[in-house]
């Protein structure tokens, strides 16, 4: 491969979408953006994502697209088998879009599509903290909860390209209910709004605490986590009833594939030793005796801005 | 592959070890048996199973060992990458047996070891009711509960061997005590011991119940189930929860790997629609929305008696 190879990455998200010239040593080089939310219309969408994928090569002085290895996109209900978004609910084009097929269409350029879980995973596989690795689960917690599993080196996608769903695995049966139609999914407890109801919750009990003297609806996972770092006790227990869920999650995801690590990833992640500390002490409590090896529970080592691109990106290598 | 090829499969259970010569077609020529529980020490237990290989052999007018293609060994804590035992708690000889290595020693034949629901998953794709299918997960009901998962034609092994353990996946968080040190496990809910339970927890709230009136130690999920079957209400609620619990743990499992279809085996699995029609109900009512396919829950075709010969054997292909 030579170093001239470039690829795309496209992150699809329900707000924004972000468009990267990315080359093969990870390095984003350039990227443009759309506002997802404002296109009702998906072939206006993927038109104008065209025309910005132009610009990016004729103003990087790309003239071949044979240099482009591929375009990579994590979307929502990605579906890496058909090349489609499948009903993302987060979306206001719904049904299911062929993304692959237009974009090959107008451009000749292969594409592959994944959801924004699996890119990250595959992502930080190749240039990220799992380099070297060939199995690791990805928890991506952000909004929702988002799930990728790496296997022998290639993405777990199961029978219909759907597989990784982890942010719904019933981590409490009966528990809150979810957006799914399920009661207690993983992305109840994990996600921004599970830890914001968690800590509504304890503030109801402790109405004298602090937070409870916010704005209601401006509370949320960063105002707690600095809390957290404060020293608010309600805080500290939102992050360690979190952790302690998290943790259970984790240690089911090692009975199913046993991966070398397990990595973290999205807004929640970055929160520091408020999260991972009972993360990892509930993970070590509820991990099967027989996994003997240790089973590091990290990071995502990709700069934040730029992870959902470059993950999106890996996918045609 | 000529017709003449043969295979040995070993089910070593923690009561007795049957030792089958298997032909291709997937068809049991001839079985032999020892009591494991006798053994207390691994290279006698392999010395004898070396004996009745080479009896198995020369009865069956097997001259030439090339005609074997493999010896293929299901085992509690099997562990595929290093062929060994590793500290399995229903046998008697504790620590990492090379099992692998000890047989290859004596007849020179290729030793497959893995464990017994991962045997039971392969059998089923090569000799059952999973033929042609690519990505599965089975599930063995019986004094415990195994998982052998199936991605892509192959057992999912993960980074050190030791993948698939869904008995032990948390399904209820601080749930029932289970002997691997964690509370809540699928096997407490799913299992011989599970359901057990289960019904002796209902016949507290109702004494006056016929199964009340059997010796405490007879209870068992087949005593259950014949009286589920007459109609007895306790033992009808008995599998009713169990079905609810064990249709989440399959929901869940599908946001795993996605399988076309998934199986259960063991003894429990036998017990017929007093389960499995509350285990599908559950199942369909707990699936991710995504899952579009109909994703069957099927019971192992394979016959009982010959299924765990068969699956290990299988895995020798």
């Amino acid at each position: 491969m030579s170093i001239l190879n470039f690829s795309i990455g496209i992150d699809i998200g329900g707000t924004n979408t972000d468009i990267g010239l990315v080359n093969q040593l990870g390095y984003v080089i350039e990227s443009y953006h759309l506002k997802t939310a404002e296109y009702n219309d998906a072939q206006k969408f993927v038109n104008d994502i065209v025309i910005l994928i132009q610009k990016l090569l004729y103003f990087n002085g790309i003239k071949d697209t044979h240099l482009i290895k591929g375009i990579g996109i994590g979307a929502p209900c990605g579906n890496y088998y058909d090349g489609t978004i499948d009903d993302a609910q987060n979306l206001k084009f719904r049904g299911k879009i062929p993304l692959k097929s237009m974009i090959e269409e107008q451009l000749h350029i292969p594409v592959v599509v994944t959801n924004d879980a699996n890119a990250a995973a595959y992502g930080e596989m190749i240039y990220g903290g799992a380099k070297g690795m060939k199995n690791i689960v990805m928890f991506t917690l952000g909004t929702g909860v988002g799930g990728g599993i790496i296997v022998d080196g290639k993405l777990l996608y199961g029978s219909d390209g759907l597989a990784g769903e982890l942010g719904h695995t019933i981590l409490i049966p009966n528990g809150r209910k979810c957006n799914c139609g399920n009661s207690g999914c993983l992305e109840m407890y994990a996600s921004m709004r599970g830890i914001t109801q968690t800590c509504k919750e304890l503030l109801e009990q402790f109405p004298d605490n602090d937070l409870a003297k916010l704005p209601f609806n401006k509370l949320d996972p960063k105002i707690i986590a600095d809390a957290a770092y404060q020293g608010n006790e309600v805080a500290i227990e939102t992050y360690r009833k979190t952790g302690e869920w998290l943790g259970i999650a984790l240690a089911n995801a090692v009975t199913f594939s046993s991966p070398q690590a397990i990595f973290l990833a999205g807004g929640i992640a970055s929160n520091g030793d408020i999260l991972l500390k009972p993360t990892r002490e509930s993970f070590e409590k509820h991990k099967l005796f027989i996994y003997k090896n240790n089973i590091p529970i990290l990071v995502s080592q990709l700069n934040e801005n730029d992870a959902a691109i470059l993950g999106a990106a890996a996918l045609v290598f």
